[in-house]
């Protein structure tokens, strides 16, 4: 079962996150981005890896999509807050939206 | 440029839709309806038909999901509310979501 | 790491999928089965279910599409041929496919 | 109806895909390229950005795929043999593999 962040995993792994425009969602242990992309075909192909990558993490987001936009919400059910998991796939996020930009 | 439904148009069309679970936005011209499938493999299969569908039309949705769980806002930009092409993707929404009842 | 199924694995697990119209592919320790779908976007909405499913078991085919056909081989590379891997997948290609129809 | 390429659109248009590592089918009006990723997730996530332009344009791949390796081939069924439409989605194949390297 996923354990809560400790303090010091929060200053080593999760600063980084808040440090690179990941936001603390209002009133909960739980981080938010928003993903920005030229088009629909773009972000589609975006969400399609963070999708392939969740189901084999078994780690599956809160995401909202519009056109060229995606809003990424990180959180783990189980411990009811932020865990490592959620690190590695705000982290592969970051990443592969990276190759866009 | 896509217009508006009609009076006539929301009686014919747009009844049957809330008749069958969409229900309007408040304060929006938009319909929404919550998807629930068995599992995010489900979902997403289901979310890939409905973005092939979407991208085809240019009609893309509003959407959120989280692991089995997707709910679907249909409006037109254009003409700042429901036109044809709403009905048209709400109803493809109801006819794929079919298989998997 | 995979094992190739044993002689009794054949006729348990294996034959029950040679009866299901999936064909042993010359010369390979593999099996085949071509998909029919309506379309591509039901083709490529069963195909993203498949691809969800590889990544989270890290047990991919080898597929060929062309629009509302896919030809799907199963085997193993780690033991050079069927494992109980390829079972579990088939199984839930047919298993998927069975909505359509 | 799609119409086959001229000769003076073959030198235009379908010699510099050709100098850039497509290749001519034997025995086919048809072009084909194979595609490198580093793993499954990164081929998905570029073959859902080509499905969903393919399916725009009404104009599908005949595609395999094992793992990182996608075999793409296109030709126009309407006029037997190469016509604009392949010109585009191989070059929109090109500029969306270009990220990944």
């Amino acid at each position: 079962m996923a354990q809560k962040l400790t303090a010091g995993e929060r200053e080593s792994k999760l600063k980084p996150l808040l440090d690179d425009s990941w936001t603390m969602v209002d009133g909960r242990d739980a981080v938010k981005k928003t993903f920005l992309f030229k088009d629909f075909n773009e972000a589609w192909g975006w969400m399609s890896r963070v999708a392939l990558r969740s189901e084999k993490l078994d780690h599956h987001p809160e995401w909202f999509n519009v056109y060229n936009k995606v809003e990424v919400t990180w959180s783990t059910h189980d411990c009811g807050g932020l865990s490592s998991k959620d690190i590695q796939m705000a982290t592969f996020c970051d990443d592969t939206f990276k190759l866009f930009t």
